[in-house]
């Protein structure tokens, strides 16, 4: 694996669900529920999306690229399917679902019993062509971060006032939102 | 309060101890002792930069606002402390004392019993000029959330290369360092 290894990105897959949990459960709706404008996410909006990639898109496209290879495309990842899967549900019960659905998916990784060749198998991205699995799994926890990096912008949008002049030294509020 | 009221930000300074540790404790060191390049900081280093901040910013501050107003500046803050301080400790040590510290500084705060009128006190920063104690809460709170921006993307900096051409829709890799 370039510059990654499979226990490396494990550690990592297994500590987010307990992270964001305990960043999140409880916090009030001012938090959790507000975005940073028109067709942007909330916290709610951004754990509904990493359930739907545990449903649909990274062990999914692990499993392909090892059955099809390249021979198959993935199928395209749904961005907006989390504003329809959400609703009606609590942000504690998205928390509860993420973690169950991250740790299925690390059991049927951990059984696939991958060795270092496997990892160099390719597959079709239906946008970016060739990708390895091991570029896919590195992908999945860096996932991870982009989102953590999102959430953090999120929450702290919802302060961009009331730091007064403090905002100049936080960074957070200077992200242009390359995350959304 | 401006856009800001007192539970809502103990609510998440409480839980960053937490969160932190959920995330970081036990990961493998390529996660936590690397940067982005010279000059810049580890998770390592965040975290104590953080402890710094809790021995000698938020509750010493808030202290001098209510005690000497806009007569006395406060000391001003030293951003790399933590390279002397946290020698010698490992991540999981100043992950006890981050979580030691900000609980004892939230009950210091829960005993000054603040009122409504309070948070409007003015005390002097010694760049910024002339900020409320609300600003300088809601300042702290944020400070936890820049510096979980800056995590990710540090952690995020050292898988760019695995990752392979998925690097192009993960937005915390095009996160310019504005955290640093």
């Amino acid at each position: 694996m370039t510059n990654a290894d499979l226990p490396q990105t494990i550690s990592l897959l297994t500590r987010s669900p307990a992270a964001l949990n305990a960043l999140l459960r409880g916090l009030p709706e001012e938090w959790t529920l507000q975005n940073e404008g028109e067709n942007t996410w909330s916290v709610f909006d951004v754990i509904g999306h990493l359930i739907h990639g545990e449903r649909t898109d990274w062990m999914p496209r692990a499993k392909m690229i090892l059955q099809f290879g390249e021979t198959k495309a993935f199928e395209p990842f749904d961005r907006l399917a989390q504003l329809r899967e959400s609703q009606s549900k609590s942000l504690d019960q998205l928390l509860d679902e993420f973690a169950h659905l991250r740790s299925a998916n690390l059991s049927d990784l951990c059984a696939l019993n991958l060795r270092e060749d496997d990892l160099e198998r390719r597959g079709q991205h239906p946008a970016l062509g060739a990708v390895t699995l091991s570029q896919l799994l590195s992908t999945w926890a860096i996932h991870d971060l982009t989102h953590l990096h999102q959430i953090s912008r999120v929450m702290s949008h919802q302060y961009r006032k009331a730091v007064g002049p403090w905002s100049e030294y936080l960074g957070v509020l200077h992200c242009t939102g390359h995350s959304s």
